[in-house]
């Protein structure tokens, strides 16, 4: 564990370069003025398959063996990692079945479908995810995939994170969102090495608080599954892996409310043209709250995902 | 005139290039084979002010002397202009007053007012656009920018497809939106320069017809306010100066009903994640519907912006 580092995102970049999304990195003086920062918008929304996601699961499915792919992969997943692992295993020829909760939005249960993959729904309010994905693992013989426990995905993921300083140059602060942990470990070891002396800020929803006690409490805790408009961060405990690598690296937590995540995504469409599920907006909705502040400095934010159809986003911003 | 090319938009481009956004190309392996071809997405809707417009305002600001700039400028646009001239005027420090149909979008009024310009309304459907335009121009000894029949916008405009094929290479087809013809000439001159033979379509919306009917009839034809959601498009007369560029480099055109400009904009929001208007995603919208066809091409798309609010966004979708 104390090995994971940035030579593991660097080789992941290697893994993934030709066939995930160098995605851009936008920025907006109006936004820039709002919040005092300069602000770098890595957009992991405009990735394959709409968000970040797609970078661990084509990283992990590289590592496997031809064996383990002939006999499939699975996963569960309320969407992206679902998209993202169906679209990966495609690309290797790999069957996939995907785990996904019945509440799940519909258009990532179409998209995921849309990929290849077998899709498979269950209650995540009766039965935990991980409980769930191990006996789909068991009962089919598929090789399990996770979402973020991994640092197979998490080197992935940190991917993004050094696209924006190779394209950027350094950074003084980074903003992400953090559900079970899995990108937040990837980037941190990127600014951690690439930019010492950063300040590495992850977001949850209020609803969840999920790393921001974990963190504290200094171990992971269980929680319900929480009631948020952030259907990827409704996880119930950290990854084991993505927390020690968190811990290690003095990540600070933050939560942003529901509003202020409605706020930043209307923001992200009218002012920056684009759009974002609410998970993708979070780490953005805490600065624009002034829940972080970092006047001056150069802030990068993950825009991690932007899988949300238009119906849905419209009853979202109405009052 | 005969004397417009692709030098104009290379110097252009020196004046603009610090000011302007070198706009994101995305792409979309669900596009490409949903159409056949490799797209191209030029996102201008990303540029400052949400469209391509910033560039050939600032091109003409700079272009003007000292004691111009202090007099003011005027223009009159429904909106994208009145923005882009309102932020270039504000970058020279010159004042600005924009005269604004009353049933424009109010995301664009207010932006205006935003950026610092004196927004005066005006029913567009009582006065021709150019009247109003040259009453306010000789009221307020005001310099008249024109939105769209001016070589210093065609060239500036024309920036947005030099740096498309600068950072793609060669493309063998370009569809942009046409609504007085100003961006589509700067366009054209550059793609029938660096890719001569080139096919170079102009999409504009069905209830209009304004340059499908001018270019066949060898003379600009004026008609009624078009009643069409592309709001960019609701000219009553071609510029008279996009005109003869489109005819000199026998510029195609086709047109896009109200239903497949929606459809375009509801594909690039859940695929492409990105916001556009009605008028910013109506080229792509005549390459969804089959309209145009380029099997195997390397098809660039200028999506020319994104100014629109949500709720109006959410309530065109609608069915």
């Amino acid at each position: 564990l104390g090995q994971f580092g940035l030579d593991d995102v660097t080789r992941a970049s290697g893994v993934v370069s030709d066939v995930v999304l160098r995605t851009p990195v936008l920025t907006s003086r109006t936004l820039d003025e709002l919040v005092g920062a300069k602000v770098l918008l890595k957009c992991e929304n405009l990735q394959r398959t709409g968000s970040f996601k797609f970078r661990g699961a084509f990283n992990t499915l590289a590592s496997l063996t031809k064996e383990e792919r002939e006999r499939g992969v699975c996963a569960v997943s309320s969407g992206n990692h679902a998209q993202a692992l169906a679209l990966a295993a495609r690309e290797f020829g790999a069957p996939a079945v995907i785990l996904m909760p019945e509440d799940a939005p519909p258009v990532k249960i179409a998209a995921t479908r849309g990929y290849g993959a077998e899709v498979v729904l269950y209650d995540r309010y009766s039965l935990p995810q991980d409980e769930a994905g191990r006996r789909l693992r068991d009962e089919r013989g598929l090789v399990f995939v996770s979402s973020h426990d991994d640092p197979r995905i998490s080197a992935g993921a940190g991917t993004a994170a050094l696209e924006l300083i190779q394209d950027e140059g350094p950074i003084d602060a980074l903003i992400a969102p953090v559900g079970g942990g899995g990108g937040m470990a990837g980037y941190a070891t990127v600014v951690d090495a690439l930019c010492p002396g950063a300040r590495i800020v992850g977001v949850e929803a209020e609803a969840s608080r999920l790393a921001t006690r974990s963190l504290a409490e200094g171990d992971r805790v269980r929680i319900e599954v929480p009631r948020t408009i952030a259907d990827g961060q409704q996880l119930t405990i950290l990854g084991a892996f993505p927390f020690e690598v968190m811990r290690r690296l003095d990540v600070e937590m933050v939560t942003a409310t529901e509003d202020q995540i409605l706020a930043a995504m209307s923001f992200l469409f009218e002012r920056l043209k684009i759009v974002t599920e609410p998970s993708g907006a979070i780490a953005l909705a805490a600065l624009l709250a002034g829940t972080i502040r970092a006047p001056g400095r150069r802030v990068g934010i993950i825009v991690s995902g932007g899988n949300i159809g238009a119906r849905r986003f419209a009853s979202l911003l109405e009052p």
